[in-house]
């Protein structure tokens, strides 16, 4: 099962959290790999760790090399592009080894729709996702070509946002 | 800060989930207050009490008697309006009582809209919330006036749904 996650609004990547909460309470297991920003390492990466949650139960890889082009991005671009092919060949392999019951590419969309990765690539390792195991993709701007193989898909569209009062991020909430 | 998660989607719950994940982490109280159906009983409830988490931390007040009018409910309407109001005073002693970081009233949207609380008596709640205090609603079918006291609202919209092709709900997906 395909799920995306995607839209210019907050709760993209909560919801793939809570969705990995709630399949690690039913005794699955749940890899996470982060193509591109480093939203799990904070309030998330302290939970799981401080709560001791077993590698073998949850694993979470931080293969992205942090925003790109924006936010004081002065990182080249081919550097940005060899950490998205990395973090793809980790999504194949973990596809592959059927050890995992959930797995969430954090920010695929816009790793795919930066061109960091191949799209045709990317879909090329979607289809090998066993029938009994799920896949989330999240991240602004999914390639329609993603949404076309998901089995659910929801566009979280921000009707309000304090960013547009100029109000900084929070901790507990952002990060 | 109001945040508001509503919409036809799949992902509103599992946001807020998110969301109350995210601030455990970064050492938050959190309280979750339900209005209408049971979806944290399930793989939310296993994963708290599996992991242990403290009570003082986290706390979830099942204050809803399930689906109204669907899927097979039968009880009279009255019963769903008593919890429902049962569930606003809760909330109320919450928001008042300082005690939670982060509050979440997961379906109450949908309590509102199904009029089973009063709109003006909730925004009257909403409005003792600290400033520094996070309150997060859910529930499809956000009356207007709640997103207008909101800080931050998202509309969770359904893309594509497997329930659209007849397929059952799965284990650690949906609860």
């Amino acid at each position: 099962m395909i799920i995306v996650f995607t839209g210019n609004g907050k709760g993209k990547t909560t919801a793939a959290l809570g969705q990995a909460i709630r399949a690690l309470g039913q005794g699955k297991r749940v890899l996470t790999i982060q193509f591109v920003k480093g939203n799990w390492e904070t309030g998330e990466g302290k939970f799981f760790s401080g709560f001791r949650i077993p590698d073998s139960r949850f694993k979470l890889i931080k293969a992205g090399k942090g925003f790109v082009k924006i936010l004081g991005d002065k990182l080249p671009f081919f550097e940005h592009k060899k950490a998205g092919q990395k973090a793809l060949k980790l999504a194949r392999v973990a596809i592959e080894s059927g050890k995992w019951d959930l797995i969430i590419l954090d920010e695929i969309n816009v790793a795919a729709n930066l061109k960091l990765i191949k799209e045709k690539e990317a879909l090329g390792i979607f289809k090998k996702l066993p029938k009994d195991r799920v896949l989330i993709l999240t991240g602004r701007n999914a390639p329609k070509s993603f949404i076309k193989v998901a089995d659910l898909a929801t566009e979280m569209k921000e009707i309000k946002h304090p960013f547009q009062k100029g109000r900084p991020a929070q901790k507990g909430i952002e990060f």
